[in-house]
């Protein structure tokens, strides 16, 4: 029996009357209050289309999971703390197994991050995810693209690579083993939320990596009208990539998206709490670099020689 | 030369600095600060897919006005204000003058409604639209599903069956001429915002109607959880109609979907401030039956028969 589509909301999305809304799923609208007085929203869209952003055989569990974390991604790049999202999903079929694993995915991030599914939509069409988040941040506490001093420190958590290494496998018909770090990376990448939120009064700049760091950096440098320097031999790669010759490493690394690390820019004077904030959260916080008057990204490798990227990053349409 | 996604944004999405926001396209979230003390905020999504939303030949224009106008409508239906949207879209090229002429549409409609585009994602895939609008409503004042009371007035704005008949011509290969009636009713639908808001105190349950009067109806009375009796020789059907068949304009007015009208229920004493709002706002407003405790939908005919319904509505997984 074809499930209709409000069958298919009841069972895989509506878990009951909303618990933070106002008011959840099955009216026009949900409704939503700000929690915090003062606050103002921070709110994100991210579309995720089939064979583009995953792989049609990509477990669904981690499908559902990823959807809501690039999402979270950009919330963490904001400072912002996650309230609640929305979904819209267009499904070719009604594949129950899929379903409900993609839901489990979805909802096992979402209870994690205290985010709520207040709504949406589903309908039939070439799979197609659509999320929108939204979230809090203290008023002119946000973390903005625009916000970056010359002089500042460029800071980066965690490693980089390892998602775009996954990436890079897999359309090379070489997947990884189920529980490859790197493939962990690329399909269950993990929001830096509670870093963003306290980063408000440490960092200047923020963005989340998902384009690439090299292209993501020119974002903030394009916005704060500023250049940077990075240092190559100071950027942390992801350790699973240590085999490769070092030009694959680069590129990899500077180039290569789907990383959802947070890059963000902060006065020298607060090196120290910023050390002791990655020992706190357990989130490696590495340096890599300097933000400068001017324009333009320089970044030296191991002799002090400039290196030059082939592509600045992964365009959507390019 | 291709058109890369960020230059994609600039070109057609991108209206400089917001106006409305505190931050608008260009970093990681947008930035909103609800605009009435004690408001709350009303969110709704909803996606268009190409061949089932709207025909691929559809004029551009039309289909980024009824984007966001199915989006808006839900807002109205709500009793809430615009305040602002985002918009994902994935699409299979870059066609500029395609663009050109969505965006120009669903700005049209964005600028009428004083309704802000504050964010949104690009991809390539198979067309698909996505559209989360966001508006606010004073606390306690949302009209919701489930607030209908026994006894209370059915009413409806305008006038329905008009889309649902440009969808079935359009089918049969018997498309409309430009700027038949009907067609304008699928291609433009009219968000009843101000109806919406003007009937926060007036009301008590409303819905948008999207899948035609007797699905959506009976969303407000299992939310409700109440049944209603509908005279059929009251329900305004769309005047282009006239020369069809009797059977022919129940099955478009009571099944057909895509008016975007409101349906509402209220208390019979504002039987004439409802009246006299019409008059004030230029939309007809019709009672066609009330509420009645139970459960179950009975419609009457001129003869007073009960109509039955070959489908209740339409089902997008039916």
């Amino acid at each position: 029996m074809a499930l209709g589509e409000f069958d298919l909301i009841a069972r895989y999305f509506d878990r009951g009357p909303a618990r933070r809304a106002l008011l959840g799923i099955g009216d026009d609208c949900a409704l939503l209050r700000p929690e915090t007085p003062g606050a103002v929203l921070a709110i994100t869209t991210d579309m995720l289309v089939c064979d583009r952003h995953f792989m049609a055989d990509a477990p669904p569990a981690s499908v559902g999971y990823k959807a809501l974390a690039v999402n979270l991604s950009d919330l963490a790049a904001m400072g912002a703390r996650p309230l609640a999202f929305t979904l819209a999903i267009a499904l070719p079929r009604v594949d129950e197994a899929w379903l409900e694993a993609f839901s489990r995915g979805m909802f096992e991030l979402a209870d994690q991050s205290a985010c709520e599914l207040i709504g949406g939509d589903t309908t039939c069409g070439p799979l197609t995810i659509s999320i929108t988040a939204l979230g809090e941040v203290p008023a002119g506490a946000a973390l903005r693209r625009d916000a970056g001093q010359p002089g500042d420190d460029l800071w980066v958590s965690g490693a980089l690579g390892g998602a775009a290494f996954a990436v890079r496998e897999a359309l090379a018909a070489r997947p990884l083993p189920v529980g490859h770090p790197a493939l962990e990376r690329m399909e269950r990448p993990q929001p830096r939320l509670a870093l963003g939120m306290a980063l408000r009064h440490l960092a200047r700049a923020a963005i989340d990596l998902s384009d690439g760091l090299a292209s993501d950096l020119g974002h903030v440098l394009s916005r704060s009208r500023l250049g940077a320097e990075l240092d190559w031999t100071t950027i942390p790669v992801e350790p699973c990539l240590s085999g490769l010759a070092e030009a694959d490493r680069q590129a990899l690394a500077l180039a290569g998206g789907d990383d959802y690390e947070l890059l963000f820019s902060a006065a020298s004077e607060n090196r120290v709490a910023i050390a002791a904030l990655g020992e706190r959260l357990g989130v490696p916080l590495t340096r890599i670099g300097v933000l400068t008057a001017g324009s333009g990204l320089r970044i030296r490798d191991a002799r002090g020689h400039t290196l030059t990227l082939s592509s600045g990053g992964f365009d959507h349409f390019a």
